[in-house]
């Protein structure tokens, strides 16, 4: 009696006879198409790390973005459509900072968080304010890293404009065997260093090229110095630092 | 002469020729799929309990927000669609501060419900004032539990915009055996104690985990207090106290 | 050289080749889904009584709302779908207290039914003022009850935004039963509290469940009192009168 | 080479390929299904008569409203869908008072007419004025009635936008019949008593049921005494001074 | 490799893969569908023609309006939906009494035919401006006429927005038969007189009916006396003079 | 795996799968069903020429307008939809205007024809300004012709919205053989008047009707006189000079 | 279950169930139909060039514009639709003139491209601000050069909104083989002349035409000259410098 699944499919915003919102599932697709990426969060700090598809050897690495700032205490990786996470991330920017300008303090991660969910929820609508509103799901992953009063916290959202906290968390076409591996070796008591080495590793896991400085990016939030991207030479560094 | 019942089901709002509206029909599927939440009226006050579905040792459970305060007299627990319950609850929300603001009492439990209800049937218009509009139906089943001048109380919303009020009342996808369940044990003179004990033991029985304070949330609504999420302690010390 | 049926029956406001308009035919079909609805009227007063489908025990039967106030003089009852009747009865009462304010008299029970009326006929519009506007046709019929200078009356509002005057009307699922066992019994003479046995008889006769205080409501809109919903204890008694 | 007819029906307002617009004649189709309308032109004043389906002994039959006043000068009777014309004798309402208030004097039958047709040819538009538009044509005839400087006038208006001027028509589910009726018996000569009886002459012999003062209605405009409608005193009168 | 012609001709605005727009195609075949109308131009003035179509007896001739007045030095007459001149004619004046007023000079013939080209183009579009636009093409011609500082002039327009003027044009279902019998007869040197027995000729030939002064009607365009309808009396006389 | 070519032709603006977009081809394919048109551009100035297609012996020739002035220093002549071409005049001629008004100069040929291009880019878009919008693209093809501090100019414009200059172009049913035509004759030295040579020998090679001085209309800008349409006394003279 | 490939391609933004765009991606392939266009980036500055397609000997292959100023320490050369890459120039144009007005110091090259991805993103939105927004993806690549306190840059965008810096890039119909010639040749200490000379020997190797300064065109941006056309003669000099 029911169409089969395909018929439900197409429109952006339509229940099938089970509940479920397809377009919605395949945004999600989409995120399993893209690099893979890392999370994991320490005492320390949040550690977030993301491979780079270098196509071509005249492409510039440096200029692939996938890791962000969207404050002083806050960052986010992404997997899926970049084009899309850009939107998101300029909304979380706009959020914190009109978040510090009226209370005169830093948005809070949890709250951050929840500015790109509801922001991932409204595809579809027809606005009438001054942000443009996209006409389906945003097809990507936000890993969101950031320290506040509740210390060091890392948060996944994902299309369907859910998010959750995470100790450690890897999105993206590797990301079924990176989150095991983290499963197995993320601990309460690791080191921001150790997160590091563990990012790495994880990385190096599920990426077919040879991991190098030019083709993963790391960053860091932590306490005292907030958000950076490590440079090439540290990066570096650890990567000759890792146990073979 | 009709066509099957698939020709009809995909138009969000068109009547099949049985004067059915079968997109919210689906709506009300999705909630189905969701977890199950469970809410229990005494006269001392309510209990609302929620199961959390943790998919990941490293998930941080208490960042699964399944029970949300409305005002101070005021909560509800969802089960579906997470994402949509928080445009409902921030619609609650601002209805209630607004009536405290306007008449200087707490809003009657009756008129958050309603205020809810009226939001949820409004999918699918065009609208042009500030609040953006849902293009379907909200997937999603609130579970409002408040105390006011007519003393505790505990409504439940659907997707068709209809409310009405319970003793005790389970949705989700457990909800079946967890409604008799309830049938069964329910009473008019249970107390607080009693609804907590009885909440935990519905939940135990419809999930597939074992119970723990990490894969359950409790809160409850009183007059003096208001409303409380059970920190993890008191409800560990709970569910101890579960009989076996 | 025609379609069947079926081709034309998905547009909401699309004429068929014999001229129906079927999406409005499926929403009077929503109402013969709904409960059985009575309305008598006689000399004293006009008596509203609805069938309550109450699904649960643990479910409070007062919050089932089927019969609702207008103004002073004014009530209705209603068969369908309860959430798109609290619409229509919201801009009836808007559209009567305006009335109140502006020519200082209470609104003619046939105004108030035409307000109704008008509404019901705007689906589909893509209005651009403040009152959001159905896109589809409402699925419920009322019976509006009222007393005025002319007395008594009775009216009967469906989808296709027409209304007539009855002196006792049925409506919902057990409508043709109800509708030949009032025309058998009502006369003229009738007084207000023949009507609340008949309308409790009427009831009786088509629905499922032992009629009792719970499952049945009964109001009555009469000159000197105006609206009033009877109480159980009130509605106990008339059924405890009520000849087996 | 061309598909058939049915193709092309749909669309609201969409040519076929032989220059047809479907769904403007299927709103005509929609006049057909409604009951018989009757007017007659004479010296002496405009005479309109309706038949009235009384469904149930229980309706009241005056609640039945087919013919109405536009102006002190001018009336209609309808046959189809009575909602639509309600919006478009509330348009002819306000465009006849509103010419009376500028130009202070009475609206011509004929732009009175004109009115309502331009009213009738907007459906589909999208409007962004005040007053709200029909997605769809208008399903209902008029026959509109007045009088002038150019003595009395009988104006027939269809849902394509036309208007025509008669001496005497009929419309509805018996408007063959009737025409031809009305061209044996009209002539120039007529009294406005003898127009009485030969609307009802025409009413009688395609109704079903038995004709008498409740299953039908008169009306008639006259230059001295303006629209008036024929109570059941005079109707009952008539009736029975009709030949057999 | 393409598809027939029927699956690009209900897209209101649509290119075929040979370039053409059917929908404006199919407006012209409405044209078709209409009664013949004949625009004869001579040096002493133009001279406009229609056929009426006189479904019944009982019908006022007089009220069938296929040829008005645009401006003092102006009229047209029309073949196809009357509805839809209607709205061409309004905007005609409106622009004519424009330019009067701004100029303070008669607008010519030219520009009048290019206001209502303009109109006729602009359907589908979504304005937002005052004046309501139509959804699909306009089903109309019309044959404009006038006398400017340029002397006695003729248009012709189609639903294509594209205008031509004639010395001779007929159009509607007869058209064919009547454009040959024009370009058979006309001549530079015929009087006023000689347009109008031409413009009978051509109309008695293509008509069904025997013409006579009330299934025809005659109008003309003089530089003394401007645009005049012929009355009853003079266009009996003229049906006299007619050799047979 | 692709659907064949005809299903991706429909959507105004949708790529197919090899990046084509249908509708404008169509569009492209709209032209070579007009007329043919040339230009010529010499370093006395550009000529412009078309054919007019005289249907009937009673239409007046000088009203078919295929070549038409923007500005005192610019015109244009088009070959396909002639009332899309008006809206592109249009345009150029308030352009150009607007250029003269706030810069004290001409508009440059280039500029001009940049803007003409602009417009018909835009079709399909829902624009909310003043300035109506195409819901499809523009069926026709411009020679725009001008002369500037850069000297004389010949640009062509086609329904994709590019522009490219050419030493002479013809577009329209006949323009393969009058292109190849135009490349064997053309050279740098010649003058205006074996332009207009020229532009006739080409038409005529084309036409199938014997060229005269009423089926084909010829236009100049030279920097001296500036846009001149050749009435026909001139015309015939060339006409008459031309080698058999 | 799932339906094929070509069920999903035709909404401009609906996901495939893999999570593609497939829109998007034909739109990449409206790219690989353009002429080839080539970048060089090297520590004197930034080359671009591409080839014309010159279709006809009497076309002035100098009108074809495929290389655009953006500002003075910018430009940009493009492959695909040229209309739309006007639309995207501009938007560019704006940005940088905004940026420097407000800022006082010329736009960063990033930030400029950035602005470019911005508006590809934002196609099928439904805007209601001034800037009109395409209804599809831009059908086009740009190669965006500019030299800013970062030096010199060479930055790529596609339809998707994607950005990524190169040190040189090939785009269009040739772009593969392209590409690999400048993976052989490039290297870091690559004189701006060597980049022209590189340039050139791409675009020579995937034309079918023999190259001269007729069909192709070059551009450099350096930090002491900015953005510069070569004119016809420096491009010959170049082309005569050619090795064999």
């Amino acid at each position: 009696m029911f169409l089969t699944r395909s018929e439900y499919d197409r429109g952006v915003n339509t229940f099938s006879p089970e509940g479920r919102l397809f377009q919605v599932e395949y945004a999600i697709e989409a995120i399993k198409l893209g690099s893979t990426t890392v999370g994991v969060c320490t005492k320390e700090g949040v550690v977030l790390g993301v491979e780079k598809r270098v196509q071509s050897p005249l492409l510039v690495s440096s200029s692939i973005e996938k890791i962000m700032e969207i404050d002083r205490h806050l960052g986010c990786a992404m997997s899926g459509l970049i084009a899309d996470a850009r939107t998101m991330v300029d909304h979380a920017r706009v959020t914190s900072q009109n978040h510090a300008f009226i209370y005169d303090e830093r948005i809070k991660v949890e709250s951050a968080t929840q500015a790109v969910c509801d922001l991932a929820l409204r595809f579809g609508e027809s606005v009438h304010d001054e942000e443009a509103m996209m006409s389906r799901p945003f097809g990507v992953a936000l890993l969101i890293a950031g320290v506040d009063e509740n210390g060091p916290q890392l948060y996944h959202t994902d299309p369907s404009g859910t998010s959750v906290r995470y100790e450690a968390k890897a999105v993206g076409s590797g990301s079924e065997a990176a989150q095991s591996e983290l499963q197995d070796k993320w601990h309460k008591q690791m080191t921001l260093k150790e997160a590091h080495i563990l990012t790495l590793r994880v990385l190096k896991q599920v990426m077919e090229e040879k991991l190098d400085q030019h083709n993963v990016q790391l960053a860091q939030v932590t306490s005292d110095k907030g958000f950076e991207i490590l440079d090439e030479v540290r990066l570096k560094a650890l990567i000759d630092e890792m146990p073979v």
